[in-house]
C-alpha cells in the first residue's frame, strides 16, 4: 500500500463540515494538510480549529494556493460551487489526483433526493473541468459528526473509491486507510459516481429514520 | 415486527437466479412460496429445485396466478420484461405490496453500468404501471449465489428497503428479517430508489476486484 503520511493534501471547501472532519483525521494521521477556501482568513481560522480539534499540521491558505502547493486535493466544495471553482483551478490541478466527494442533492418537504447533472455527476463534471488532472471520487458517506468527534476512535465505515486510474484510486484508498476504522475499497469506474453521490439522500433519510449517522461497510471483501 | 411466516409470498420472474435464492431462503423460514414465470411448467420445474435445495413449501404456476394467489409479490424479473409483464398483471396485483428488485444495468467492455429509466428507476416504474399496488424497492444487493448456498448459514448484508408506505416498508423489512444474518434496514423513498438499483453496479465491480459476493452493512443503525 502507498505510504501517504509524507504528503500534503489540500482541502478546497475546507471550512464546510466535511472538508473540516476529514482534516482533522487526516492532520492526526500525520499528513501536512492545507485548508483552501475562497477566503485565506476564513481558511486559516477553519485551520486553527482544525489543528485545535486534533492536533497535526494544518495551515489555511486561499483555493488557488492550496490547489498549487498540495500533492493530492480533495473537492469539498458545495455543489453550488464546484463547477466555478474546479474551472478556476485548472493549471494548479494539472497532473494531480483530485478527489471529489460532493453530493448534488436537493432537499424538499420529503426530504434529501439527488439532483441531475449535466455530466452524470459532480466527478464527471469535475473531469470535464480539469482535463489534465487525475480525478477521483470518494468520502461521499461519512459523516463529519463522527470524523470531527476525536473521541470516536474507530470510524466504523468502507470509503468507496472510484476511477479509472488504478495508481490514483490506490493512493485514495490509502488516504481512507489511514483514518482509524476507515478502509477504502475499490468501487468502480467514473462513470458509476452518480449513484454513489446520490446514495448520500438515502444515507440521510436512514439518519433520519434511526436517529443515526449511517456509514456503509462492504462485506465479503 | 410483522410476522411474516404465515404469509404466501409470489416471486415474479423465479426462475432467475435472484428469485429463486430468496425463495429458497424464504421457504426455509416457514413462507409459502409460489414461483411465477411465463411458462407454468418451467415455474414447477424451478419450484422443485428451490424444494430440494433448502425444503418448505414452494409451488410453480404462471405470473398471473402467481400475482393473484399471493399475498405479498416480489418483481425479479430480468429488466427487458419487466414493463410488459408488470402493465398485464395490473388486477391481479391491486391492493397489494410489490417489492421490485429489478436493476436495470447494461454492460460493456468497461463493465457494468446503469441504464437511465424514464421512470426514474425500476421502482417508479413499477409504481406508474401499477397504480392500485402499494409499491416497494428492495433486495437489490444480495448475493444469488450466497442465497442459493444453503451452507451459508449467515448472510452478511443488510437489505435497504424503500417506500412511501410505512406498513409496506415495514413488512418488506420482516421479509429481510426472516433471512439469516440479513437486516431489513429503510432506505427512503422510492423516489430515491434508483442510486440503489444503480449501485448494483459498483457492487459487481467491487465483486471482479475483490472476487467477491459483496454485500452492504448499514453502520451505526
Amino acid at each position: 500500500m502507498v505510504d501517504v503520511r509524507n504528503l500534503t493534501v489540500g482541502v478546497l471547501g475546507g471550512t464546510g463540515a466535511q472538508g473540516k472532519g476529514l482534516a482533522i483525521r487526516w492532520a492526526q494521521a500525520g499528513l501536512s494538510v492545507l485548508i483552501g477556501s475562497r477566503s485565506a482568513e476564513r481558511a486559516e481560522q477553519a485551520a486553527e480549529e482544525i489543528a485545535e480539534a486534533g492536533g497535526g499540521s494544518v495551515r489555511g491558505c486561499d483555493n488557488s494556493e492550496c490547489a498549487a502547493r498540495a500533492d493530492v486535493v480533495l473537492a469539498a466544495l458545495p455543489w453550488e460551487a464546484h463547477a466555478d471553482t474546479l474551472r478556476e483551478l485548472r493549471s494548479e490541478l494539472a497532473e494531480k489526483i483530485v478527489i471529489d466527494c460532493v453530493n448534488p442533492l436537493g432537499f424538499d418537504k420529503k426530504g434529501p433526493y439527488a439532483l441531475e447533472v449535466e455530466e452524470g455527476s459532480a466527478a464527471q463534471q469535475a473531469e470535464a473541468l480539469l482535463p489534465d488532472s487525475r480525478v477521483t471520487a470518494a468520502f461521499h458517506h461519512v459523516s463529519a459528526v463522527k470524523l470531527a468527534d476525536t473521541s470516536v476512535r474507530h470510524v466504523d465505515l468502507d470509503v468507496l473509491v472510484l476511477g479509472d486510474d488504478r495508481e490514483a484510486t490506490d493512493l485514495v484508498r490509502a488516504l481512507a486507510d489511514v483514518i482509524p476504522g476507515v478502509r477504502g475499497i475499490y468501487g468502480g469506474r467514473l462513470r458509476n459516481a452518480h449513484q454513489v453521490e446520490a446514495l448520500t439522500a438515502n444515507v440521510i433519510a436512514i439518519n433520519r429514520r434511526y436517529k443515526a449517522h449511517a456509514g456503509l461497510r462492504i462485506t465479503d471483501v
